[in-house]
């Protein structure tokens, strides 16, 4: 068995599962642990070190959340590659630019003419895994043809459902099983089949404002979507409780496309709300790998003891927005009747995109990505953070800025057109989130939005820089 | 043999099926069935514990479809490794296996244990381009990664849209722009995204029989669906002009399930009653490409002088069911609605199929598999027709059999449910087509239906005979 000795101090101010955490990664970091090395249990290293269980658990599961372990069913935990030298097919730092716009998972058309584009949506080019999904892809068509070729199951590729299931409880907590878990083509698509094939009520609440893009499919299901106004924690559960849905939509750890995260005091009475309704909540956790300050809060899935919860998931954010791969998990008591529903319906998803994927996350590159991206958009935040506070000042308010991909300013008493014209002529793309609420003029004309995982650190310092010359010389 | 002693409650909310499987599943989860532990026969498992053999027969087949169990051919049921899925490769002439039965583009669970099946929806493995395909997705993940990452056009690929529109218009006489062509994840979805964006009517006429995929399609989105009778030439005009709709989902080039190929008069009589209502057809033209017999009649689109036509149209027949790549051509009146609707959405065919589409059909690769696969099927097909009037002589009507993947064979005075039952005893599956129509004890009971698609001609004329000893021996 492979020893470790860290020196823990239990005076330290950084608790003994950090202190643990630490002295592992530097281990893995420096080659001390090899690749494939299997760590001891977490009974034998506590007893080992003479710490408690729930120490070293947590240090693992910190671990295994970033990518440096890896659990094996059956066998135990051991050490995973560490990422490879950035693979750069292509123009370095390109990132990858879409056709448009893309809040949360879907997208509009707005022009974009600036050298510098601040568009929401956007992924980093330059890091993403070109080898390693090549290789899964070529092992797909290798050794899978029959996977490849057929319609597949309808439920989704069990073996990438049981991936994602594993992914979940290790990186959110959610305890379930491939059998709840449903996989579609983009988080529109599942909303539409979930609308589709469950009995949800005709009356929806929504956040207001909220993601534009899942209140146009309600809309188009003959659903009534309620506005729910938010608090400064959160939608109110007040309002809620006055509305007459007994379904809701939210995004609780990273509110679109105000960013606030939702406290667990708020979970709790969501949960209560929705139970005390027999009522069912819908959350998208569209971009929870991605979270820079802060205590991480399980899902609401997690806390999920009364089956309420409707979990929606995605790889858009996360990995490829062009495999068009998300996937939903069910309520146990939802699961069957859905299933029933599906009788009738093929697997939107591309099979060999299914095959690969399941290869790519089997073998650990997938929670090696989340990892390196999670760092690099870390930075890229970071830097964006310091250019506004340099460059911008007290003349701007930040709303939203603990996690994810964007956040908005508040451009005190200014208009978002103007501003954005402004930017434009200085060859900067910012965007408006106007279109996210209900009535686009209840949207503070103040607000412009900024999207910054697709833009490298030198640019986000030149684009904020651009943009105090073009608003404010 | 080995022993399966589950308790199965009769009175239990959970169907038998349902706890056989189960109780299945976890014998070999623990490891009470082991690898390539072999199961007994359907037969001899429902005498053992006194069920019906539809009860075994639902229970492995879900087994089955979830990769618990393989079956072999002239082997029997086998218990896989967990982690591992059948692999067909390889195998000359091997078909590919789908998890269920796929009418038209959807598909259900009935059961496959036989030898020989004729199953509709299989597509030929052993003739997949398989390097061409290859060739073109690393092509794509080579020189244009750009747009194998990004969400991309939400209408879908404009080089493969245009390529579309090139077949169609030398294959099917249809002349349209890539303006009017949307790229969808299979029928179903195309089908609810027509119900979603345009103001279709509340009613909509469906032929009865017909495809059970779609039906579910337009009862999932609320709409009211009119059955409208066939005649010998395809659904009745007269019935249509009474019924109160004036959206109509027809099946015109092959019939869904009946195999009738509307002549080009009836043609004209539907486009004029579209016109004069101010209505819309919806045409499937999902299997066009496999037409034996008699003249090519264009689409009705092709025919379409007042702009009233929407045509569906996919790879899943012709090329990919796994592709999961469909597409609607919309009249220029509707293009602009759905098009404005589609703002909301991304677009959810992965778009790395989409340009590993695109290339493949611009390098002519696409032609040329098209018309292997034509002249494969059709020896199959020829070879299904004499064998069927050879071995089953007058005893039997054939229906259906000028074009398509699929007939439907009228077994003269019996049933349906013995004949499936009495053909798996000899190792062939044949199956109902009784669940498209809408109320399934109309369909006629000496109905059975054959695929022949996914079966050599050997094992085509190898299946008939047992057919015939099983039915009249």
């Amino acid at each position: 068995m492979i020893s470790l000795t860290p020196k823990l101090e239990k005076e330290s101010e950084s608790p003994l599962y950090d202190q643990l955490y630490r002295y592992i990664r530097k281990q893995i970091e420096d080659g001390s642990l090899a690749v494939n090395d299997r760590l001891p249990s977490i009974r034998q290293l506590s007893a080992h070190l003479v710490v408690s269980k729930n120490t070293v658990e947590a240090a693992y599961q910190q671990l295994l959340s970033e990518g440096y372990l890896q659990s094996r069913p059956r066998s135990g935990i051991f050490v995973l590659p560490l990422e490879q030298v950035p693979e750069v097919e292509g123009k370095p730092g390109a990132s990858v630019r879409q056709q448009s716009e893309k809040p949360l998972h879907e997208s509009s058309l707005q022009g974009r003419v600036g050298t510098i584009d601040f568009e929401y949506g956007d992924v980093e080019l330059e890091l993403f895994p070109v080898k390693a999904w090549k290789r899964c892809l070529a092992e797909a068509m290798d050794n899978r043809l029959h996977e490849v070729i057929a319609y597949g199951d309808r439920q989704g590729h069990l073996g990438l459902r049981e991936e994602i299931a594993r992914y979940l409880f290790q990186s959110r907590g959610v305890a379930c099983s491939s059998h709840q878990i449903f996989l579609s083509a983009g988080t529109a698509h599942a909303v539409s089949l979930l609308c589709q094939l469950l009995p949800l009520t005709e009356r929806i609440a929504m956040e207001e404002p909220g993601y534009n893009g899942v209140r146009a499919v309600f809309a188009n299901h003959g659903k009534d979507v309620v506005q729910i106004p938010l608090e400064e924690d959160g939608l109110s559960i007040e309002a809620l409780q006055g509305c007459g849905a007994n379904v809701v939509y939210v995004t609780p750890s990273h509110q679109f496309p105000i960013g606030i995260v939702m406290p667990v005091q708020k979970r709790g009475k969501l949960l209560q709300w929705a139970y005390e309704q027999g009522g069912y909540i819908l959350e998208d956790d569209y971009d929870s790998e991605f979270r820079y300050q802060g205590q991480p809060i399980p899902a609401l899935k997690a806390l999920d003891r009364s089956d309420r919860v409707i979990y929606l998931g995605t790889f858009s954010k996360s990995f490829l927005p062009g495999a068009r791969l998300s996937y939903v998990v069910l309520p146990e008591s939802l699961a069957d009747t859905y299933r029933n529903g599906l009788q009738n319906y093929s697997q939107s998803v591309s099979t060999l995109v299914q095959t690969a994927m399941y290869l790519f996350m089997r073998g650990g590159a997938f929670e090696r990505h989340i990892r390196k991206m999670k760092n690099l958009y870390q930075s890229r935040h970071r830097a964006l953070l310091r250019a506004i506070h340099d460059q911008l000042g007290s003349r701007v308010g930040i709303i939203g800025q603990k996690s994810g991909m964007h956040l908005l300013l508040d451009v005190y008493g200014r208009e978002c057109e103007e501003l954005i014209q402004l930017a434009a002529e200085r060859g900067v793309q910012v965007y408006s989130p106007m279109k996210h609420w209900t009535n686009p003029a209840e949207c503070p004309r103040s607000y412009v939005m900024l999207g910054f995982a697709g833009v490298q650190e030198e640019q986000i310092r030149e684009g904020v820089s651009l943009l105090r010359q073009a608003w404010f010389e």
